[in-house]
Parts: structure tokens; C-alpha cells; sequence
């Protein structure tokens, strides 16, 4: 049996990913991983699909020249309109996106045949998941909302306060209303999981909620299984292995501005403290 | 007398200087402005000194290559942290930032020595107003408040929604409590005169809110005077002037990314339309 040592190399805008992190760590137990953080130039969300695409892939080569056997985008925007340049760019690492297992949980959720997704301005505008819903099934009306807001409002950790909820209800209110309203709820940005609660408040108990962390923590689970690159159980005692194991922490994690900020909203999104010291800066500008 | 032709350099981070500049279009009818927004790079807000002061000294020399006879540094962010640097290495172009102006006016307006400060969070770690005010008047209470979630709302144009109302109340009611709470807001953010309903049905009549788009404008027209640096009335009709005049828009707008969304959202800030073609896009990674 294979196994594979070297860490999956995670990249996101800034903190948001660190949801997708989180399901990842979860799903996949023996794996190490080595998260990047481009804080220095985050929000992609706002920016155009040029500059996103010229940021994404300075980050990531950054993230294959430390190694890494794979390459998650843990950014809706980046995804959206990076991802077929990164998969070229990267090759032969493979490179896994957000918005085709969102868009696969989400047909596989809906039995009206109508989603709502909502995300941010950029990938609302890039309209990725539209392509790839109807890459699945055509028949699927399918509308988006932009929730630029919610953003701002996870990292400012209020999570489920009143502020929230009155930006859900203008929001999705209007979506949410009749009877042909849609069933299904992609949450399109990697920040959107942590208002989840604000949202059902306002969606309420009947709508299907498709939170793209777990279901790409779920699609790079297949990828690693698939390729043979996953780390065995037991590699550890003898299985030849790739890579130098680490000692210390599971997940290293990068940042391209402000390590304090990184630990202080980072937590949000992990579900758990990261240590400012624990985060290493790196100026992207020095890379070539 | 002597009249100076040459335009005013505008920067800002993004969109929200324009409140500035739509103060200084209004109180300086004579003069030309060259306004630049580093879109690409946006939010200052949340980034570290460092970071903001090498994006600020990118943009603002492309100001002076344009040939601008001042920088007005139209972000609190960029001006709390980086106006030092900024006079050293643009001189012997004058700049002027936001951050003493609303301070002075400030001092100028408290009668009980306790004045509020909010902005982004870059501001507030820096400390730039509560040494500006200290500067002024030793004996004076500066309390500042973080208020990132207002950049957000302000960019959504919910200048003055429900969501907007119910934000300002979570960061301002606490403060504005009780019989020593402040007599005087001081907005140290371009981005917040655009929510001032908001804040004013937070804060109540009886306190002084200090817009620094007004008061930076001010300055300018002080500044130019002074140095003899302003375009004389009837400086079209005979006085030596110099730089070149243009034909067509009095204001020349830049972005470093999306024209398309500098126009819509920067309709909020400057309080009139601008045409996406209007907009010039450069790319300052092409710079020096």
C-alpha cells in the first residue's frame, strides 16, 4: 500500500478557508496540511478574475515549491475563476476547486429543481456555479444572490447576532418567498458557514443547506483514494512513505499580511485557538 | 499673482476617499483632481503598517508621475500609518492626510474633553487620532471603536437600512451611554460620512459628528494658499500658469482593478454618477 506523507496544500484568500481546513482535518485524520493565507490582498470576493487569477497562482506556486502532493482552493472566488489556469499551471500536482463538489452536493440536494446560491460579488459575477449546476443538470433553474456583507459580518465574528440576522432577512427574504421557491441553499463562500445559523433563521427548516467545506473535505477524500495519495493509517511504522514527516503541529499554517489578525479572526472560521506565533509570514512580492 | 494649473492628486485605497474628493470638488471650484483608488489592493482597513505604507508609497508615486502639485492621502488607514514615510518620499510635493484635520476639528468641537474616534481596525491599532488629538490638547478622553463591519455596509449602499441601523447601535450604544460619554464622533474612516443617518439615530442630536472629508477639504484650501499653489479664478484668462490644461473632465479617475465596480460603488461616495468609461484601470504591479 502507497502511502503519500507530504502535506495537501490548502489555499484561501485569507480566513474563510480555514472552514474547508477544518472539515479536511476532521474527514482525514493521518493527513498533514500547510495552509495559505493571501491576507496581504484578500478580499478576492470584490476583485476582478484577472487580478484574482494573477494573485491565486503566485500563492499556490508558493504552496507546490514547499512541496505539497495537492493543491485545495479553499476560495469560492478563486475557484471560480482560477481554477482551470491553476490545474495547467500546477500539473503534474492536481488541484482541487470548491465549486464543483458544492455544485454536485447541491443538485444531488434539490427535488424541486430550483437553487439559490449565494456567494460572493466576483463569483456571483463569474457565474461558476451556474456552469458547473448545469454541467450536472440541465433543467435546474438556478439563482444568485451576492452577500458581500456576510463576509465583513463572519470576520467580525458575529456570528449569529441581530446585526446577522437583519442582513439574512434582506438578503434571502425575497428568495425564500412562495411557494416556487427554491429548496436547496449552496452556501458559495467558504466565510458562510459560520452565519449558518442566521441563515436558517431566516430560510427556515425546509431548505436543504450545502456547505461546500465539508463536501469538498469529502471530494479530496475520493481524489487521495483515487490517486493513491492518501496517507496509510500505519505509515508511520513501515509503509514506505514520500516527504519528510514533520515533528510538531499537523498543519502549518502561511500568511501574506499580520499573523495576529490571522490567529484572532482565524479562529472563527477553525473552530479552535491558533496561536499568533504559530503563523508564519511570507511576503508574496519576494516570489518570482 | 500666481496660478498653478497643475491637478491635485487624490489616493485612496478604494472608493471611499471620494468623499473627500466630492468635499474638495465643492469648496475648490477652480482646481483639477487627479483621483487614484488602489482597488486591487483594498481594504487598507485590515492590513499591517508595513503592508499599507509599501501599497501607499506604489500608488502615490504614480501620482507624482502624473505630475500632481499635491498628494492628498484620502484614507485614514494610509494616513495613519504611512504619512511620515509618504512627506519624506514624494517631497518636495506637499501631501496632506486626513487624520490631523479631523483631529483638529474634533479638539475645536468638544466641550466636555471626551471625543470618540471609529474606524477601521488599522486605524485604531495604529493610534494615529488619539496621538493627533494629544498633539492639540493633552487633557482630552479619546475612546476609538473598530467599526469594519460600516466599510462593508457602506460599499453594499445600505447607507441607511435596518442592517445599518442595527450595527451602528451594537458599536455605538454601549459608548454613548451615560452622563461622561463623548460630545463628539469623530469619523475616521472616508468610508462612514455616507452612513451618518445611521450613526446620528444612534448617537442622538446633542453629539458633534466630525466628517474629515469636510475638514480635509479645508485643509487643502488652506494648504494651497498658503503656498501659492492654488489655480487663481482667472488663471484661464491671461496669469501664467503652469502644467498643462486639459480638455474635457475636471476630476480624472483611476483604478488598479474593475472599472465596472469603482463606477457603481463609488456613486455612493461621490454622490454622483461615474461612467465605467471614465475610469482608467492601471496595473501598478507594472510599476517600479
Amino acid at each position: 500500500m502507497s502511502s503519500d506523507a507530504r502535506p495537501i496544500g490548502v489555499f484561501d484568500s485569507g480566513m474563510g478557508g480555514l472552514t474547508v481546513l477544518s472539515a479536511m482535518e476532521a474527514r482525514l485524520p493521518a493527513e498533514r496540511f500547510f495552509y495559505l493565507g493571501d491576507t496581504a490582498r484578500l478580499p478576492y470576493g470584490t476583485k476582478s478574475a484577472a487580478t484574482v487569477e494573477a494573485y491565486a497562482l503566485a500563492a499556490t506556486r508558493l504552496l507546490i515549491a514547499e512541496g505539497v502532493k495537492m493543491v485545495v482552493v479553499a476560495c469560492n472566488t478563486a475557484s471560480a475563476v482560477a481554477l482551470e489556469r491553476l490545474t495547467r499551471e500546477l500539473a503534474p500536482v492536481p488541484v482541487i476547486g470548491v465549486i464543483e463538489p458544492g455544485a454536485r452536493a447541491g443538485v444531488a440536494a434539490t427535488r424541486n429543481n430550483h437553487i439559490a446560491v449565494i456567494a460572493t460579488e466576483g463569483t456571483v459575477k463569474g457565474g461558476a456555479y451556474v456552469r458547473a449546476i448545469h454541467a450536472l443538470s440541465g433543467d435546474i433553474d438556478v439563482v444568485q444572490q451576492p452577500c458581500q456583507v456576510f463576509v465583513a459580518l463572519a470576520e467580525e465574528g458575529w456570528t449569529d447576532s441581530e446585526v446577522t440576522r437583519t442582513a439574512a432577512k434582506r438578503y434571502l427574504g425575497p428568495l425564500f418567498r412562495g411557494a416556487s421557491a427554491p429548496d436547496t441553499l449552496v452556501l458559495g463562500c467558504t466565510h458562510f458557514p459560520v452565519l449558518a445559523a442566521a441563515i436558517r433563521g431566516v430560510i427556515g427548516t425546509g431548505v436543504a443547506m450545502v456547505d461546500s467545506a465539508a463536501t469538498t473535505a469529502a471530494a479530496v477524500a475520493d481524489a487521495l483514494a483515487a490517486q493513491g495519495m492518501g496517507v496509510a493509517e500505519s505509515g508511520a511504522h513501515g509503509a514506505p512513505t514520500r516527504g519528510a514527516p514533520t515533528s510538531g503541529a499537523r498543519t502549518r499554517f502561511l500568511a501574506t499580511d499580520s499573523p495576529e489578525r490571522f490567529a484572532r479572526v482565524g479562529e472563527i472560521f477553525l473552530g479552535r485557538p491558533i496561536a499568533a506565533s504559530d503563523v508564519e509570514l511570507v511576503d508574496l512580492r519576494s516570489l518570482p
